[in-house]
């Protein structure tokens, strides 16, 4: 078995398209890494050549930024490759630290100069520098790792690279996602017997989305506080870091509401079947007379779909979008800058001229994309349009790792909010309620732990389970330090 | 009223990806075209300072290329532009003309040399060349038109532009689509009266779709034949060239099946309506025994959901698309040469583990790409696939416009389609019948006129209506030329 | 013997910055040419997959583009190629023509629509135009040159490639130059035999300098109004299409003065030597006491030493080229105005100060570069400055294909040209006279002509020498027509 | 009077042409240096709208890079930007560290993690961690920098930017050099009194000559082992860190000989003046009976006019150089590998058929550019063809920051030295001896040291001169650690 982390990062573009980074290593000496970062989409950032360059071996680690914190620029591009005392190691890292102020300070009164303002350089020298460091003749990685994992409680997923090995590592609440692949032997894939042993192996990744698309199959998620330690030989637990007695874990339930691919698994469930249980949910919680349900497309779809079927509607489309908008031509009159969302959709009117259209959305954020859209419906013939929206208002920031707007400029924030169908024009509009979000994504996951005891094991080690809704309640899982 | 053809062609990225082209006009002098063209898609050839250099007025031709006849070349660009005795005239066209070969031997034979191999420079060199020459003091461009419509019978849509009149012009088959639209006054748009006549005007496209998107609403198709002079203050036919006596017209079909968005009119309907009754004519032709109805997203979903709903079944979604593909940088070894797929969608298992999936796909052209789709489904977990096409097959090349590929990689000419549920790995597969492709498309035409007393007149000038099956039948509109 | 006049154009980038175009054939078929034209210098527009798409045969022409008449347009790029009855021809043109407006209309008139400005594209249209055609069954491209030749005087230097010959025809004025040069076979440049026949062949070029650079050497001036056969097996005359009796030829003295590399050598004699031999006469016209010669690099070099030898003063260097100059990123502030000529050079003030310095110039033409210079000399500590220079001033504009500036910015056209030295802050400046000019060009010319016998039957295929000075005097060798 | 270190290094590319980059504060507040760095010339790296972003103040640092140690790679791009306890600090170096390994590991074994192979990373993370650090409530940075100084002797000079202040610092051998600049007035640049004040400051450079390009006059040298403190007020030294007892100075001879520009001023004195000397002491040395002197444009030419002026024979152009010469598109077969030469130069052949010449070069490094050369002459008709070389032959690596060829690569450690003429097919090929390269450097600085009174007191500052001449002997200045 081979390890190939190489490919997987192509397919997280919906995760980070600011920047793109590959480390590559040749498994044997600890300074051969190679390494290919640039800003933008990944179809920018590398080519045949780059890609070439990068063939040493099947072993590397692969990044897409989503700026959260940090300014974006070049410097910024992960992974981040530094030489220590004991050879080179590359970082990519998923999500944001909770006390990183504090780290900044400790590591320049140290006499680390920082070069950049990224948390993923502060993990990076962090895990440099732990000491005792003199008498350090043999680099003994998993306690740095866990030293680093005390200093900082959440939110990062890791993947650390030295020589042959990789670390896959995930704070001690999960609040990021990280999940493990297992290649299929080619001769698996076609039916005819392993032909090609050089292509097995593990891969990693923030969502298993990505598995498919490279001839690899769902194997586990990277428990919270878990290090995996992944080699040419197998997929090893190491340690699990426990959280502070009492606390449950904290997953982003943002990724399930918007984040993620409907395909992605999370906690043993399907995206998918969460937002279409969101839509059953809402269904139960805010009904309407209506003669037929329908979505933006395409995020809400799912949830429309359970919507329309627990209410017994039929789901008809009323928008098509334009897949080509591209950068806007249009010199800017007061015409065309009304324009903005009819660019994006074409209207299919004769789908619903004279009808009362319930329209499910995922999320208002700021109010401005659905109030176009509700009266592009009118003037195309909609009765009546109704909107229900498949998740709670956001009211707070995210320090984890989520690039919400301010809280001024959230629509659940503002005076507006208070008559919010009249100010988008709608004639009614209902949000899923937190309670109504929570247990749509919790009721699979209890239900199987209910029924299966195999998991018991498993479950005593991931401790209490819970899910960070700190953007809809303000209920921050750890303390926020400044 | 202000002619505005200028932002229209934005929208047409789905009708040609090679090439783009914009010609404007200060209305004035026929001699002050400003030309901007070149290679790619729309956002690769503007920016914000060619757009700057083209506003001149609000009066300009565009175009995007796809491919047919001509090499893939810069010199191949629309719109063309040539300088007459009688000033500048900018050409745009859509289409592909069927005695091509006899009128470059005719021009060059009278001593004009040509520069490209495409039929618009042929057709620009015709309406610049029509005799009598030596007495023709004053430009007589109608007489131009009609005798460059004698000569050659289709296919084409054209935009002419001279000074400050843009001809548009269908040919006497209607093969190609042309419609008008009305800028809608920016009062209008905002409910508070018109505070900005400067925006008002006409514009032409190819598909309705575009009108939306400038806010401009659908006003009248073209007719087969018409030759419609566009200025300053008004939309005036000039004529209609009648087809051969008997002959129907021949608007393409492919259009209606493949190639226009959902949300274009054609011939008073939807395109969206027409697939969705395509949909049921196939529930109606080949039902099945299944548990749900699903589509490879996203061009058949409107039939899928016309089946689903004549059948009774539900429609659940099954795969979803990956929208951020873009470039394969993975290395050409066995496992991943059968990725393709994957990579371009996900899968839903959990939507249809254990179930019998029907699957609606809008056509079938080389079947490599619904096989192994088929087998994602059947290892996800399908219980039985089914594959119904909302499209007869296709058998026969296309000299008028569509890129069709050669009789020989047509699954519908090859040995397998005589067993292609087994070739593809299907449970069965069945076609939509030419007549009842037919019947969806001219269904609601027909009942239309039987109706409408108001369309007799109309009628009266587009005689009989057919449509272009050649594609299907061999039975092409007019005898071919070489 | 191969023809070969692909990789001369490379070495013409002093000749044309604003485009580059390649054609080759395969020297079989009329209708297989290459094309690769692109706006730029030449190693902007071509790479290694553009040649290597190029490289169907040895046969080829180039053209680097310097815009005279014409707008700055891609589709201004030479060569030309069209589409005749007879096959495709390309045409690169070197020249501007005096009759261009008549001969536009001309064309028009009988229905060709022309798709450029350029001359070059009226050339092209006329050789496939030139009837009669009705009869014209096997193509006779000599007739056709010369009547294009008897419609038009001046000036171009034309090749033409049609399938495997290329015709090189210089007008009968001689006003641009062209010339031709044989491959050295690779046995003899290594000196050890022939080994690769086949990279023997023949180049033609504007500028003979270039044959150097690809291992070519001189072979002769095409004469004025020569059409030359270039083919697989040799270089053949056809015809010498003759000026109206009594007309001197009229090749441009500013090919000599400015244009031209200095290693080139026109009628017989290297432009490097006319400079020295113009800087030797200017020494004789207007001497200046002073302590040392030196010139503006690198142009005026030449023309500096010739004239420090003929005064017996040192030629000493003054400014040193700063090589890397490029785009200039400077704000615009006053300070940054004023550093224009600082920029391009550095001062090697020890060299002359407290020194008279003789500054040498080629030109001047607006006259302001060689001001700031100046002050730049004397800042730096020249006691004084005398300018002289190489050449008369320019007092006409050009209608041939030299790119002067308007007659209104020419400095000897303006009220300053009066009391020039005090308005360039000169201690004196001194112009080369037109005879003094004109007797440096033609001295070798007539003493060789005296001395060779051999010459003699050339001399009377050539006619009367003598020179455009039109610039300089404002006689122009042809009436010119609008 | 305002700090303007910001235009300085457009002047620079020939001293680097690998990368770009600058860095500017606005002086106010530590944390808010713009950065803009990028691979490649200034002209491709900078565009108007990155030195836009930079324009936040008069104040900046630029660097362009020359590759010795460290890859060619983004992240080694200069300045190296920093945040400590302090705030940031932008550091730019040119040199090489001869301890640089032992650095590193002393770096290293503190915990700090390094990201770039670059010595100039060492430098600024040495000054970001020179301890004590726990009661290191204010920066000292000059303490800092001595410290540094302290830790290694040679080679570097530097330029650190913090908040408003920029200290320029030279290693105590003097290595590589540095000298101050000061904006002139823009009212005494046009004679008219001070008209904006804002222009005036100071600059700091490489080499003087940048100075005249922005409006500079050359102030004064870094003295060897200087901490020059730049502010908004004034120029101060802050501190003259000594060498150890007895060491003389060390400024490379080679910046003389080759990679200076000619109209810098290094130690008094211009390097054309040594360039011409080295020329007449190579005259004195090496003379050769013969009809004329050249050189091999364009380096070499004050050497050679030295060298005429001695032997009192003419100085005449043979080569004119080809300044387009670029990319090459030339297929590589035989005949055009030949070419490499031809192609950079033209053959002024009239200027030297049949006499003997002599040519003079700058250095023959790997000998395979003069060799085709003289084989080029001697085609051209030169009689005889004899070189000297102003220089002595290169021998030994340089370890302080100049690139030279491994040791097998340079012609003078090759079996051919021996014959040296025979191989590269010259009649006779002289060197200058060491000794009279090190008098033409020395001679003006000892008859000025002697003649000025007001040198004296810089003189004990500066301690005994030499210079490294480690590349011809082998001495080097400090003992190299590994």
């Amino acid at each position: 078995a081979v390890i190939s982390v190489l490919y997987i990062y192509l397919y997280f573009v919906h995760r980070g398209q600011e920047s793109a980074g590959i480390v590559t290593s040749d498994g044997e000496s600890s300074q051969a890494f190679k390494v290919h970062k640039g800003m933008g989409l990944i179809n920018h950032v590398f080519n045949a050549d780059s890609l070439k360059k990068l063939y040493v071996s099947n072993l590397g680690i692969g990044h897409t930024r989503y700026s959260t914190s940090g300014i974006s620029e070049l410097q910024n591009c992960q992974p981040f490759v530094v030489e220590t005392l004991h050879g080179k190691i590359a970082v990519a890292h998923n999500g944001e630290l909770t006390n990183a102020v504090r780290l900044r300070r400790k590591l320049m009164r140290h006499g680390v100069g920082l070069s950049t303002s990224s948390d993923s350089e502060l993990i990076t020298q962090l895990l440099a520098f732990t000491p005792p460091l003199e008498n350090d003749d043999t680099a003994d990685w998993v306690a740095r790792i866990k030293n680093l994992m005390n200093e900082t409680p959440t939110s990062y997923s890791l993947l650390i690279m030295h020589k042959d090995i990789i670390y896959a590592v995930r704070d001690p609440y999960g609040n990021r996602p990280l999940c493990i692949g297992r290649l299929i032997p080619v001769g698996d894939m076609n039916g005819k017997g392993k032909d090609n042993s050089e292509t097995e192996g593990w891969v990693v990744s923030s969502e298993s989305c990505s598995f498919l698309s490279i001839g690899a199959e769902y194997y586990r998620e990277v428990l919270p506080g878990e290090i995996v330690k992944i080699s040419r030989y197998d997929v090893q637990t190491l340690d699990v870091v426990p959280r502070p007695e009492g606390d449950p874990s904290a997953f982003c339930i943002f990724e399930y509401v918007y984040f993620a691919r409907p395909d992605s698994i999370f906690e043993g469930q399907m995206v998918y079947s969460v937002r279409r249980r969101c839509g059953q949910q809402l269904a139960i919680e805010a009904p309407v007379e209506a003669d037929l349900v329908s979505t933006v497309p395409e995020s809400a779809t799912p949830a429309a779909l359970g919507y329309a079927q627990k209410c017994g509607l039929p789901y008809v489309e009323v928008l098509c979008k334009n897949r080509y908008v591209g950068r806007t031509f249009i010199q800017p009159n007061m015409r065309l800058r009304q324009l903005g969302v009819a660019k994006k959709f074409g209207v299919l009117s004769d789908n619903f001229k004279g009808k009362r259209v319930v329209i499910i959305d995922d999320s208002i954020v700021r109010g401005n994309t659905i109030s176009p859209i509700i009266k592009l419906l009118r003037e195309s013939g909609a009765k009546e349009v109704h909107i229900r929206v498949a998740s709670p208002p956001i009211r707070f920031p995210c320090y984890m790792g989520i690039n919400i707007p301010t809280k001024e400029e959230l629509i659940a924030n503002r005076p507006e909010f208070h008559d919010l169908a009249n100010y988008i024009g709608a004639d009614s509009v209902v949000y899923l309620s937190v309670e109504g979000l929570v247990s749509s994504v919790q009721e699979s996951i209890k239900a199987r732990k209910e029924n299966e005891n195999s998991l018991k094991t498993q479950k005593s080690r991931v401790g209490k389970i819970g899910h960070c809704t700190a953007c809809l309640t303000g209920e921050y899982p750890v303390e926020l330090e400044w």
